[in-house]
């Protein structure tokens, strides 16, 4: 839901597209809303819900012609089926997208690292999909959980250089507890830890929730 | 109507925004339909028409919620009244916003090099209303037109570094016959071409514009 992350998934989903003249390009349309509730204060301290703002967005983008919604925050997907029952078309799930990365990047039942607010951890956002498709989830402990959260916070200030200390910490130690692919699992991350190869492979939520967008809209063009 | 421009702009308009927690930041509709027809074909050619395109997105806005709009193009500007007519809130001229710079950078009556579009330095998108703000223009010759049409097609093709090259020279060239400031007046150029200081001030129309959007922004919250 911060800005920077919702310009991060819309830049990632620009390069994902084949695109020679600006008509090649999907026509879009953004909701940008920050003033929606915060999702990790509404799931784990009783916060106000998020969750008409939310269905808020998706109808004005329904209104505003959007044939497929996604949404660039891996914590509000606490709400997919509320999201999803008020929405007239399609809703792509991010945890769906980064699992099809991870099936191409890691064998099956490896043990999977996932970075992600205390919000989408402690709710299980991916725990319960990640199981489905065979994968092992392993989760920051408590004092790692509070490194990811201030990193967090601090590029959403803006601060990108100074969270990435805190998500590389955090990286290490989830590698060292055995996490053979890593996930980035809150969108604010990506924008201040590039995915690059380290010593196991990353997932970038937002980058594979981009290009899984392009797959669906031009896979949705052909049949159209 | 590049969806890069359109991104461009939306990271300048954070940036431009002081914000610490996401709600700090200005909530933000964006209708990036890269379908439009060519705004410089119409302009220089006959090419169809662009102007329904263009109130179709403005009506969008407007029923998403939108209290004022801005269009990141400056080509688009040609059709500023047209697009202002059909929308029951305001929108924010570019050239209006680059005007607000160039007076803090430079003096009065200051010969302005422009790099924009053919359609736009044709159309004189820009020529009029500096000249009432006290400026002069100095447009490039027609064979460096071609150069910046050409460094437009490359970033728009997502080949930046060999557009600046293009625009580098044209840069120099406009120098060279006298500007004493620059206007980037295509939101493609700024992508490719930073607007750094050289031996002139550059005014980038599109970080222009966000700040223009942000002290509007802010200007009608205090008076709301």
């Amino acid at each position: 839901m911060g800005p920077r992350a919702t310009v991060d998934f819309f830049l990632k989903l620009i390069e994902a597209t084949p695109a020679v003249v600006d008509r090649d390009h999907i026509p879009v349309v953004v909701y940008s809303v920050p003033q929606v509730p915060d999702r990790t204060e509404a799931i784990l301290h009783g916060g106000p819900s998020p969750v008409n703002e939310l269905r808020r967005g998706i109808q004005t983008l329904e209104n505003a012609g959007a044939s497929v919604i996604v949404v660039a925050c891996n914590t509000a997907h606490y709400w997919f089926d509320e999201m999803q029952k008020s929405a007239g078309v399609p809703l792509l799930h991010i945890v769906d997208a980064a699992i099809d990365e991870l099936q191409r990047v890691t064998r099956s039942a490896a043990r999977i690292g996932l970075m992600g607010t205390s919000g989408t951890i402690t709710s299980d956002v991916y725990g319960r999909r990640l199981a489905q498709a065979g994968f092992q989830s392993v989760v920051p402990y408590p004092e790692d959980q509070e490194d990811v959260d201030r990193g967090i916070a601090l590029v959403k200030a803006g601060r990108s250089e100074e969270g990435a200390a805190h998500f590389r910490r955090v990286l290490d130690t989830l590698i060292a507890r055995g996490a053979s692919a890593i996930v980035l699992a809150c969108t604010e991350i990506p924008i201040a830890l590039p995915a690059e190869n380290l010593s196991v492979p990353i997932v970038d939520a937002t980058a594979a929730l981009a290009r899984y967008s392009v797959r669906y809209w031009r896979c949705s063009a052909d049949t159209a």
